[in-house]
């Protein structure tokens, strides 16, 4: 049910605030929206900290009666997430490696598998596990601006999405576009990306906001119960799957990421990072 | 073949009719082609006799070898079918619940395996359990007009499409969509479930029996045996997931249905439906 | 990378060609992109020879680290490959039914799990087997002529298409618009074909090899390694279920094709066929 109209002369509905380093998370306690805003510089890479700070938040809000749903976007111009930080990636030891996998693991679990309506509004580009963390909400909205784009494009890098990020797009695009998309290691431009629906709607940029607040308001007018035990029936395949080779697809990424070659071809990939600033 | 045509001054064709409470069965023995019609005023909602009845129908015109196709029609104007019937479902004893639904899954499990061309000629709204008589049917025809709407919007009445609801509805629509509109409880208006293959043509009202005769016509031309396995290959995963937990979906309905909460949404919305007429 | 531009006045880039008698095959060892021409007239049917000559010319490129790519694409006018040698079906020993299907798998096998890009260039129609090999390779361009169809047409002689013919198809179309194709045993126009996803690009026929040269270069961009382990991700549960039931998929046709009644419908449509001629 729709809140009761504020009382003139009251004061306005509560609004929480928590800022941690990475994530600035408000609550609207009027509307159950909360808003989780990516604020991690230059680029809101998933590194283990800003992945650790995600599930808390996240988990807070889920256990917080006064929230039902929530908006992802970014603080950043011009980027969403850059993806998995490759410097966690790159020169460490397993245990990191391992630890940094089961953090990546953890986050797409509890996003993908979140009782709460969880929108993405994706004011800037969005590769690799950028396009995973809005691939993993009930709703994409994205800013109509070509020079933004989405993918998993792992596969330009000489690594390959885990069978669970591409579980995760299958459900969204169909088996035949993943299937080339991820071959080519595709960067959707925002107009192709919604034509073959891995985002469910473009708009300007300064009407996103406001868009993402009257589609969550769309979803959280379903009761509560019968949309989650929707949204498990369908996404619980997929996620026991996950959960079931959890600790084979760790070991399965350090031996992976710790090979020579691909370590090489992360540090080249890094210094082209580098010398395009 | 297409039958000879008829010798001038003998009588047409045989055309049998056997009329139950509910549903009108005809068959035209000449083409092979039967319809049966649903005439449960006010709105063919799916109450345990219905569900028998169309059973013992279904059944009757699958062992007539003069039977090769079905249409499935309304004859009571804007509604296909309103669904299950609720009354069935609510201040009723554990027995009844589970008679009700052993009826709903006998219903779907022989539409959606049967070896006949089975075609919905969709000629008003459809919605919740009409939607899936019409998605376990091998073609659907719907009247183009924009009042009339289809979908599963079991969430709208804070309950949940089991399973093979869903896995249906899946096979029709893919993944993403389904995910989509089983949450948000969505019925469609006729031009959008065209657009997205909830339906596979519009046709004005009275071009409706026309054209679900040409279409039964092209699927009649191949071979019988041919098309049947092909068509069990198709479906023979979803049908035999539920044959293997039929009695825990059972269960499963009887628990969640018989919840306090649950009663009590059902009787608001009867209520409310009462308060429209 | 692309290679190094050809110094003037030095020999062209060595280009390999061994020819047998039903395909041809070209490496161009400078792009590291082979071609296979089928040149089995009339009509490139896929005979127990063809099937043989098929698997050991692409093992032989499978197997060359000069070959990165494989382009297939008919040498006859109008026809890409009709699909299986309908002789090899009929009024043959049941040895030979088992020794002529495990040749059709082995050849999807090879095909549907290469390491390399493989790209059809479907210059002409493509019904049934003919179908399966088009929609085995990573992309499909097929020359924009009307008159050329494509589909897998099984149903329309009587027959049904294996699962793993299925699986390939719905991998590429849909569970949906498989269902319906597959039960209507439909050939779709290249403009019907190329809406749903069948093809991937339609072009004119003086464009055809051009184009899969372009869009082969396009997929040798990526690194190998990644683009490989990305294929397999996609493919392996489809491939596995053959493998997994090989031996039973073979007792399954020979039963299926020696059935009098099937012995008889593909004995009209070969009367059929030299009749048209």
């Amino acid at each position: 049910p729709p809140p009761p109209p504020q009382p003139p002369g009251l004061p306005l509905a509560p609004r929480r605030a928590f800022s941690n380093n990475k994530i600035l998370v408000e609550l609207d306690e009027s509307s159950g929206i909360a808003t989780m805003k990516f604020k991690s510089p230059p680029v809101n890479s998933l590194s283990l900290d800003f992945l650790t700070e995600f599930c808390i938040s996240l988990e807070k809000l889920e256990n917080d009666r006064a929230c039902r749903g929530v908006i992802l976007t970014s603080a950043i111009p011009k980027i969403f997430s850059s993806g998995l930080d490759i410097t966690e990636m790159c020169g460490k030891s397993m245990e990191h490696y391992a630890e940094f996998w089961r953090a990546v693991q953890e986050m797409w679990l509890r996003l993908y598998g979140s009782n709460m309506v969880t929108v993405a509004a994706v004011n800037g580009s969005s590769p690799a596990g950028g396009c995973l963390v809005a691939l993993s909400c009930d709703y994409r909205i994205m800013v109509e601006n070509p020079k933004f784009s989405i993918g998993l494009n792992e596969a330009q890098l000489g690594i390959v999405a885990p069978f669970w990020f591409k579980d995760t797009f299958v459900n969204v695009v169909g088996h035949r576009i993943a299937e080339c998309s991820l071959q080519l290691g595709s960067l959707h431009p925002t107009p192709e990306a919604h034509r073959f629906g891995l985002v469910d709607e473009l708009v300007p940029e300064d009407k996103l906001q406001e868009k993402a607040v009257a589609v969550m308001a769309q979803w959280l007018a379903l009761p509560n119960h019968a949309r989650q035990l929707t949204k498990s029936m369908m996404r619980k395949a997929v996620l026991d799957r996950l959960v079931a080779h959890r600790e084979e697809d760790i070991q399965n990424f350090i031996s992976f990421i710790s090979k020579e070659s691909i370590q090489k071809s992360l540090r080249m990939y890094m210094e082209m990072l580098k010398k395009k600033k």
